[in-house]
């Protein structure tokens, strides 16, 4: 079998390798001058991510460049919402949709076709699928359904985020409405992308850490739990990798219940949490970011730190979350040369 | 002794009591008609933090209409940098410093004399010390060095504080000579709150929860123990409540090195996890001020659980993080009457 063969795969099946396969969240993205150059040639993010030839080059970008062990599909979460018909944009650094706040803004989407929308991005799958080396792996992805509610309500970023909050407690029946949707577009979104050669997906749910105990499980934990289940009947040999950013101590009850192959753990989960962590599933992070933009010591201690703790289990190296924009790209040059040494 | 009569304290010392005693984090603010009334008389926010008498006044206000078991004086953690020479300002939501970058931007500050230019602040203390009842306690606070430092480094909020984690991890020594500079002031500045007539200072370390296990220790845990212990020499009576939001898995180092009276929680620790803490220290928190925003059953079920969890030790019941704006003041007074049921 030639998955077999892909380091990352072995990892996710819990193999100790001799050097745990890398990639990094963003790393396709703004600190590399060949993206910024592609960027340059779409009118604007959401036409780059739905370019086939242009997202596929950009994903392609930093694998050629540094040679991870997975190249991630360059898209974005919101391209679901949008699909649904909700009105999207990037202003400066952050995305603007416009708010959906109730029953009515709900009706208003349309989720028969949705996924179908976005042709271009499983296309841009194929393509990278086609170009990329059997040894590497191709990873797909999806916003967590309470993430994406929480953009789709809030309208962008928030500081409280609560506004989509204030819906799940007031009308959790209704809000329900919205989660379940998210749910099923992203199974379909998700499968569509293991059909055109991913072989792995992320569940990004950026914001799991503003919930409390029984909004956790029920609005994080839940969905995922059923997107995992549904892609595994479908697709027996997928992998799935959930990453409830910030879940804190609610960690845990995500890996024993959410379904997922493979932990990402965000830059503050503690080493030794993260070692208990990988006693149920293997992991993946979760260098701190600024350790990459920092780069010299700092980061060669860092990264020495998370091999040798997280090394002896299944374990693929990453950031615990993406690469920010001002990274030098020798940064990442050093570290892949450290994470080559034995 | 007068002290042992006001039920925070009494709280504070780890007495359980048969209604917790409670406030609320930004109680004084702007979901009160009588707070925007008061606002608008002033020239801008920072005006109203340095006039004594209507900073007294706002002080008051929700403690007049609801009937908490303690004022927090209404200031700003941001008054410290401007006391420093750190040009301040508030647009819209957040605030807005002119950003230190490094040693020449640290040089600039002015330590000398910053903490007798907010005398204006210790009127305030001492105005609403003379107007409070005997039972009411009176709190001071202080955002704490690592917060502070991250708002003064960044000029304001930010998405993933790159920069100051920046400056931390390329240069400790650097770094550390700003954070000394914080500890020195802000020991200053709560031993005159506390002369002034406050009888607890809480330390807000808003942006705790970003940083990895090493950096916690260094940036939030020692610099709280430095300013505990040096408040405990001056003032052997004082109560310090340390409230490092977000603290997720590290909250037990805090509860242990910190040098803190009491835990202020923030809205996500998990009963379980507050229960274990509170073996070790009193607890305040941790309602979800998006409970308080809906009201009805949501708050009656959330603040009842809070109660019967951990109602059993030292307690004070708060929110974990302000009270939001758009928050009805109907139901602070209804979570007003649910405290005080037996």
């Amino acid at each position: 079998m030639t998955q077999s063969r892909k380091p990352l795969l072995r990892a996710l099946r819990g193999e100790r390798l001799p050097r745990p396969p890398w990639w990094l969240m963003r790393q396709a993205g703004r600190y590399l001058p060949e993206y910024r150059e592609m960027r340059s040639r779409a009118r604007d993010f959401v036409a780059l991510c739905l370019d086939p030839k242009l997202a596929a080059e950009v994903t392609l970008q930093p694998v050629r460049r540094f040679g991870m062990d997975a190249a991630i599909l360059f898209s974005d979460i919101l391209l679901l919402p949008h699909a649904l018909g909700q009105k999207l944009g990037f202003e400066g650094d952050g995305p603007r949709l416009e708010p959906i706040a109730d029953a009515a803004g709900l009706a208003r989407l349309r989720p028969e076709g949705a996924v179908a929308r976005l042709a271009p991005v499983f296309e841009t799958v194929d393509r990278c699928r086609a170009a990329l080396e059997p040894r590497t792996a191709l990873i797909g992805f999806a916003g967590a359904p309470w993430t994406v509610a929480a953009y789709m309500v809030e309208g962008g970023g928030s500081r409280d985020f609560h506004r989509v909050k204030a819906w799940a407690y007031r009308d959790p029946a209704g809000f329900s409405r919205l989660i379940d949707l998210l749910v099923e577009t992203t199974i379909d979104l998700l499968s569509a992308q293991l059909d055109a050669g991913a072989d792995v997906v992320q569940l990004f749910d950026s914001w799991a850490g503003i919930l409390p105990e029984d909004g956790f499980r029920r609005w994080v934990v839940e969905p995922t739990a059923r997107i995992a289940a549904a892609l595994k009947q479908r697709q027996p040999e997928c992998f799935v990798i959930g990453f409830p950013r910030g879940a804190g101590h609610y960690y845990a009850d995500y890996a024993a219940a959410a379904g997922v192959d493979a932990l990402g753990l965000d830059t503050v989960v503690p080493m030794t949490v993260a070692s208990d962590l990988q006693r149920r599933l293997p992991v993946q992070g979760n260098l701190d970011p600024v350790s990459l933009l920092v780069g010299g010591e700092k980061l060669r201690r860092d990264a020495d730190a998370l091999r040798r703790g997280l090394g002896r289990g299944g374990y693929v190296f990453n950031l615990g979350h993406g690469v920010l924009p001002d990274t030098p790209p020798e940064h990442v040059a050093m570290l892949a040369r450290l994470l080559a040494e034995d």
